[in-house]
């Protein structure tokens, strides 16, 4: 059995200048991890409609799931919603069962639900809404697409809604053992550690910190009993290294 | 006068674990915003030859520039350089004037530069290397495409070695105004500023800390001029609004 496949759009010029990290990502990363769902590619594209459709088009249809994050706030340059609209070929207006939840997020909905409040809650044709139980202005999933926002913590929040609606996989298991000598010390033993385990994947991290070089040899595989094996072939390499 | 593009593809499984954050995507991002280079599109991809290729081939038609990070270390998941090669259709093999350079960082070269190392010395035909103060071993630039460790301090060193080569543009300006109200409040005015300076890159970026909630809003342009004018006018935004 395959895991399900996943990849990561972050839209945002913010991110690609450099002025904002994106923390979504690694969130991401290792809540699907978790959950069995590989991830497999991530791309961060700017603030601009063509870019942002290309990138849901060409995503959408190669991975069972696309997660995007940012852009779909009350300000001009919002434009994720359309862009997937777009992407998908399917109109785009205000929906009744999103202004409602927005409304909710005010105390006087008639006066501060503005026309560039109400864009929040414009969702494709055919979309399912995703709850945001911080700030109320729902994200969406259209198709394979599941569309969040930027702001770390209302990102969070709405992957907490989405994931148990996915059907995960095996979890990606995971082993280190750490070497105190540099990586090229081990790295024939290790390839052949490796080639013995071809459903282990094995990664070799290399540090220095102090003055002391080393590396973390990561391995990871869905199958625990496979996993314990390869480990226990790195470890039995780690016990023939004197470190210099 | 438009300014050089770029795009930069980080190479690894541990990034898309989550395991590991890419600190060297913001590095580059800040760096080339300095240089006045825009870096209009990043992607992180896995150790598979087949990604690593498709990618490198995707985005170096399409931008001036392409920077990668990880995969160039001496152990079997270090597949980069193959994968430049393959990209470009050229040859590879160990060279001398890097294998002489990756020779100085040992004290015995003739036994430490073991075939593992020596993967290290191996660079595609036609390369150009690119310096490593911190641990001797080369990346290279082929065509457009700058070849660099996915090791921070070793990445930061590279790019380093690089930058001076390259021709930037005008760096891209920028000015923040801070609002202590809810973005929705401002939105509909910040779109008519927006679209009265079509050079100034308006965004427009929501927070909230310890109940307060409010928005940065990033002015971006090359031009010192408009954006000062721009800046102006979202100021002038600022003074109308009463926070609640």
């Amino acid at each position: 059995m395959t895991n399900p496949t996943a990849a990561m759009i972050t839209i945002g010029d913010e991110i690609l200048s450099g002025r904002t990290r994106d923390t979504n990502m690694p969130h991401l990363a290792a809540a699907l991890t978790e959950l069995g769902i590989d991830l497999r590619e991530t791309r961060v594209v700017p603030d601009v409609a063509a870019e942002i459709i290309a990138a849901v088009n060409a995503l959408r249809s190669r991975y069972d799931h696309v997660f995007t994050s940012g852009g779909i706030g009350p300000t001009h340059d919002d434009i994720t919603a359309d862009c997937i609209a777009a992407a998908f070929g399917v109109g785009i207006d205000v929906r009744e069962d999103a202004r409602a939840i927005l409304a909710t997020n005010y105390t006087n909905p008639e006066v501060d639900l503005n026309p560039a409040r109400l864009r929040m809650a414009r969702i494709p044709d055919g979309a399912t809404l995703i709850e945001n139980p911080i700030s109320k202005a729902p994200g969406f999933s259209l198709g394979n697409v599941h569309v969040m926002a930027g702001v770390p913590s209302v990102f969070v929040a709405m992957l907490a809604s989405v994931l148990p609606t996915l059907t995960g996989g095996r979890p990606l298991l995971s082993a280190t053992v750490r070497f105190l000598v540099r990586e090229g010390d081990i790295a024939g033993p290790l390839a052949t550690v490796a080639a013995a385990h071809p459903d282990v994947s094995i990664g070799s991290y290399p540090f220095s910190r102090d003055g002391v070089h080393g590396s973390n040899v990561v391995l990871r595989s869905q199958d625990a009993e496979k996993l314990k094996q390869a480990t226990r072939d790195v470890e039995a390499l780690l016990a023939t290294i004197t470190p210099a």
